[in-house]
């Protein structure tokens, strides 16, 4: 519990947004993959910031050092440790954060939980955190690269792409610094984010992410069920406030006689709004999923809050935010699916003789 | 994994639709409390097939007998298992399904994983499983006494309460059939669902989840964040398709100057868009989500489908089923609610010193 | 925790000793296995009380009926959930220990921990619970029928084996009603007990297990290694007070030049002083380990003790109990072993690509 | 599995012998401890090579540093990230070892098993390790500071203490480089140790651990009893073959009413046969147990063994390495012991209403 991802193949992670660095080990990895290191750092950068001018402008190179596990190149059994140095330390800017409680950040809660909370950039509840999520996701993608997992911007606020996914070239995902397969609605939404960014403030959106070329099979009654292993992942990236699959809530307005997808000679199904899953196991459709971001907590304005002691106080948003967090948590969904999946990969060798 | 849920309280399940019994193991309930059984068969009763006209006109007692953990009728701190008697095992009824794959259940994927499938009522992925959880989640609920929580339909198709929940009365949920506390609604609900069941189809729709009166503090980052347990939860009930806390998806086009939650003096919120969860952690306020629900994929009507050889073949839709999940659903997700409090209510006893 | 065992593997167990019944639920079993029903009751057979003069006079069939997870026969995938009902509740028996603290039973620990203990035969604490664990290790033999796991009685008291195992023809353990393979010494041993019994007093004694055909590469560094495991197992039952494996404690005697296994061209070791294991991982040589029981703590003298109030009271023996728990054990080291490589097995499945 | 112990206060680890760093992950671990660092690496000290003239002779710090989980001095409930560093890599003594496998090491094992070795310095399954235990085992102690672990050498090879432990002074333990508390049998002990490392061989010996001011009512029946959790512990140490508490092996020779303890009033028991556990349960009297540890496998003498060709090869003992691991295991049985007890510490904070 607590630190701990997965279960054959296990994320634990630990590091704080100020300390010397943060890591985490990948326990369960098989034995025999050739590790394509860039393609890790890659993942990194797609998600770190400074990258362009929607996000933050913290400058953070996020390098992964591996030190464990990985012999001559190859992943050996043993555990994997890696960690990623802080570099941006700049405890400063938060000396005026020590006893306030941001509005809708985890100050309070931690404080109150735990008596004591490490108030340097949001401590342990600092996105920084996703960043060993990349990592063991990319690891976790070179496992199961039979399998695509393509996640993408689908909306911005109100601005969102009009069409079915099927429609959409996932290969232009990384043209646009939005991250939107959809070059019209990008151009609007990169528009949007520079808009609300002047304000000082922040605004929400959605990341749809598809998985093409499954193995059916993947996923476990009762109680691990593939889409909710997928939905615990994603309700568990920062900002996140819901998750759906296939039809989802709309799917809630349908007739049974609409909904059900009915089935092909080959096994496949003519529809899809079951969301490539069954019984939670997934039957070689795509999966496809949405997930909610909230519009992020901290903004560039001034805030009324209270302290410690329960005195009302003021907060000036200060530092370097992200305007809307999306863009930059594709490669992190992309990281918990691949995670989850390759989870669930290992776990399906086991399930019948 | 597999058929366990919880990391200290932990419910693990067995049990098919047509079998000799269901049941579960209740592992990590503390010693010393006075269990009250006649609460726990009313739970049973709220979900239990033929309780009404709009669900399944199945008749089957759902009578729970403990079989341990508890003496002279307090808890031992041993494991509490149950069982539930199959009572109503029509195997005949599903003769003529034993080959064929149903559309949108889980007969081809549970073919295809594991090479065998008991086709009998659908065996291991029927909803009866459910009962089990109810048994837990009802024992759960006597053990966090002081926490309420009340669930309810908040949509049926496209009807739905136009209200905020603050404005309705909870003690009205049990009023009618279709457990909607607003009476104009829940008369729509049942016309709808009626009506589907005229036609031999079915209707999806949503149940909104309330949770008051929580102690600050419930819930642990980074993996088992109070909401991402909650939707793991939701997600687990069959049929379920979407999952959404607080502002849910419609926060997404919101600002955060807008979205942000201020703090009054006492540390409470003057608007709860946070769901009652901030950083993975309950920060006191009304917890609240929402759980979308797919049409029940068994129609009364003909389908055309394919058998396990990959030939076209027709179903008849046979047997009694429910025309709309959701009624029945609502003391499930209550349950299930319950496990996942209960569970880091245990937890939170061990996080500070 | 608690009341679960196993990794992928894993049983949990219920039931007290005078309950309705006991049982377990069995899950993270592959599909696809046909069940031979008759060994499991043999198994369960050979751990019954009232099979011979050497132990407890009880009478109890002990017949497990099986619930769930089997289909046709042929296990599905799903949990197995089973139960054996409790058909020999002499409750009155016990009425006299209610409030007594039994020397060197349980009585005193379970009353401080849990603040309540079912008396009743020893409640959860009755090795009645091992049947539970025959039951998961007939299973798991079947599924892991190349390995040929043997135990048997090493020693009674001071009467042991004088031999080493592989002089010792296994076929015929079940020949002599104290599960020896050596006849003469089966001889002394039954007459030591014998002796033991009618002084009302008990005996300790000790079990050696043998597995045989193992593959190479089971067990799982760091914290997982195959004896730590098999220690855990065999420390879980009921009387155990050591566990040795390979050279065990008389190897700390040893130089390493005496100790080393020194290689054969195939592989194998010319001598086996790792007993089968070395770096927590099979090596495909015989694993063997030797498991210590004390005596049985119930007698039928009259000894001294206290109650729960802190007062000398005195306590008579009374019921059925065996003189010596040794034979009927010699199954129960054997279903653990099994439950435990049966994992391991399962496990290895995901190690390497 | 694989690379985590523990249940709620759980450490997981990486980390080869010649990688630029081991380390691990506390997690669980409460808020609001204030650390003593000191206390942390002197305890890494007492482990560390190069300590005296009976221990290997490399040179390394062994210093910790923590990355995370700890503010201001005093842990915040997050996950504890340390790391140490690797500072003495000399891969070049091991070239000569890459493709050999020496006698009773692990190196055909994980070659088997994995299809890929680090050679260096035995890799993961270097003792190298165990400093990461230290670690985590020393904070843990700091969790339960009431409680005394006090574990020293007992014997080595044939000379053992002939005393109970309840005559020997715990303070005398690190009076002496070998860790025996009885003077006269120390200097015999590093008199054999001295003799045994001019002939290039290696001894064995047993640890004796005794814990004291212990409450009654640590430890998880069924499959979580406190010693089988300890026998886990010390069975997943490097070269350990064996682990007996209370009685051990020598009560299996006694009669029950030789071996029952029987209660004084005050509910602690006249004599301790039982270790302190009784049910799986610790009853408030001293816990002890006994540790077998085998002759370390590296000699430095020429032996025959094979290669991965299966082909006959010799190999010389080289590098510096312990002619006997006793006196360094001491620390890590310690850390183990306290791992368990904070962990069941904390698990019955919740097992109680």
């Amino acid at each position: 519990m607590f630190n701990s991802f997965g279960n054959i193949l296990k994320l634990t992670t630990f590091g704080e947004s100020h300390g010397t660095a943060i890591g985490g080990i990948i326990d369960g990895f098989p034995a025999g993959l050739k590790v394509n290191f860039k393609e890790i750092q890659e993942e990194l950068n797609r998600r770190k910031p400074g990258q362009s001018k929607i996000v933050t402008q913290r400058k953070e190179p996020d390098t992964v050092e591996f030190l464990s596990g990985i012999f001559k190149g190859i992943t050996t059994g043993t555990s994997i440790g890696f960690i990623i140095k802080n570099t941006n330390q700049k405890s400063k800017d938060y000396s005026h954060n020590t006893d306030v409680y941001r509005p809708s950040h985890a100050d309070f809660t931690y404080d109150k939980k735990y008596g004591i909370r490490d108030y340097k950039g949001g401590g342990r509840t600092s996105a920084r955190e996703t960043a060993n999520w990349v990592v063991a996701g990319a690891l976790a993608k070179q496992l199961i690269s039979d399998i695509n997992i393509n996640a993408f911007t689908s909306s911005v606020g109100d601005i969102l792409i009009n069409k079915p996914y099927q429609e959409l070239d996932f290969s232009k995902i990384e043209n646009n610094i939005v991250r939107c397969p959809d070059e019209k609605s990008a151009e609007k939404m990169i528009s949007k984010i520079k808009e609300i960014k002047k304000l000082g403030d922040t605004i929400g959106g959605t990341i749809t992410c598809v998985v093409q070329n499954i193995p059916v099979g993947l996923g476990e009654p009762i109680f691990n069920k593939l889409h909710a292993e997928l939905g615990k992942a994603m309700l568990s990236i920062n900002a996140v406030k819901g998750f759906e699959f296939g039809s989802g809530f709309s799917g809630t307005k349908m007739k049974g006689s609409e909904h059900n997808d009915i089935f092909s000679e080959n096994g496949t199904t003519k529809t899809n709004l079951s969301g490539g899953i069954q019984g939670g196991i997934s039957n070689g459709m795509d999966i496809h999923f949405r997930v909610a971001f909230k519009p992020v907590a901290t903004i560039m304005q001034n805030q009324t809050t209270i302290n410690s002691k329960g005195e009302i106080t003021n907060i000036d948003g200060k530092g370097r935010h992200d305007p809307c967090v999306v863009p930059r948590a594709v490669p992190i969904v992309e990281a918990m699916t691949a995670l989850v999946l390759a989870d669930f990969w290992l776990i399906n060798k086991t399930r019948k003789l």
